[in-house]
């Protein structure tokens, strides 16, 4: 006999069912959504169904949107030039919050990861091909992660777009801004090195 | 300009108003939301609607149960005489684990906590005190957490059955079983030295 209607023990389920949240996190969340005022757990499900719906891919970047192109695809204010290859949304978001970046972007939906039985065809890869074989783009940014599979993925990428003579950058390692040497890890300070500059 | 589309920022503040959901957390939990295969979304959006609609409170012990009365209650096998008054059906469920206890069970929906502006009002108080004046009930087993709260809430409903003449119980305060001397905290060894027991 369960100890939860059945319907409770499906709600309770589902949030279970999320990465990061355990059983015990699932009930606390089920308790939650059931307490909610008159309402607000039908705009729970509401706001589901309503993303679901409406969220596609960028015609030109692959981010999401609601449009068919998104809003930086789509500002006259951004260089159409410079494509900033990132491995998911939350990178552009990253980069966005820098305020640092003009170009436009594009996003991958994931890395290279054999080990999960992602491969290339997995990604949004021949979208960002075909966008450099259209011309007009002078220098494509690898952001993906600094970790195997990003690098892997960046590398991969780069070799394809070798042939059409465009820039092939990628965002620079070294030690984080306002963090101290002492806690940088061999890899990092490797990097570091490797990358130093001139004053 | 917000860098994610309108619905799905919604579908992520959604994720963020569940309690222990930070920003991160619900950003990652909407873009798993959005890459579930077709139908598992919905399923999900149905399960919040189909708790919420068909979910509620047991008639007699207030637990959560989609029919009217839940099944302890309704089970012949379960001793009537005997009440366990828990804060919440997370109680219920704990105390159902230990296959120890075969009496029904009371769920107040909370403790009284005048920090949080509960109180006793807010609480299935008034439904505990109907159910011992009706009769049969030789036992109340008060078990709130051990906490300020929760022996606050049941001290206060102690006091309110007393003129009923049943016995009033509460768990054992211990070491746990299991664990050492040498971890427990200094107010659970007191409650275990005054609980001791004559071998």
């Amino acid at each position: 006999m369960s100890l939860f209607p059945p319907s409770l023990e499906n709600l309770i389920e589902k949030f279970a069912s999320l990465p990061g949240v355990g059983t015990k996190s699932a009930q606390r969340l089920a308790f939650h959504v059931l307490a909610l005022p008159d309402g607000e757990a039908e705009a729970f499900a509401e706001a589901i169904l309503d993303a679901r719906r409406s969220v596609h891919r960028c015609a030109i970047c692959q981010n999401l949107t609601d449009e068919d192109i998104c809003p930086i695809c789509e500002s006259p204010r951004r260089e159409k030039k410079i494509v900033c290859v990132v491995a998911d949304p939350k990178g552009v978001l990253a980069i966005e919050r820098a305020r640092e970046y003009n170009g436009v972007f594009h996003v991958l939906h994931g890395v290279i990861s054999p080990m999960n039985r992602v491969g290339p065809d997995d990604l949004r890869i021949r979208e960002l091909v075909e966008r450099v074989a259209e011309g007009g783009i002078e220098e494509v940014i690898m952001a993906t992660n600094p970790d195997t599979e990003g690098e892997t993925t960046a590398r991969y990428i780069s070799r394809l777009l070798a042939p059409f003579g465009v820039k092939i950058t990628r965002l620079a390692y070294g030690i984080p801004v306002g963090s101290s040497l002492e806690f940088a890890d061999d890899a990092t300070l490797t990097r570091a090195l490797e990358g130093r500059l001139e004053y």
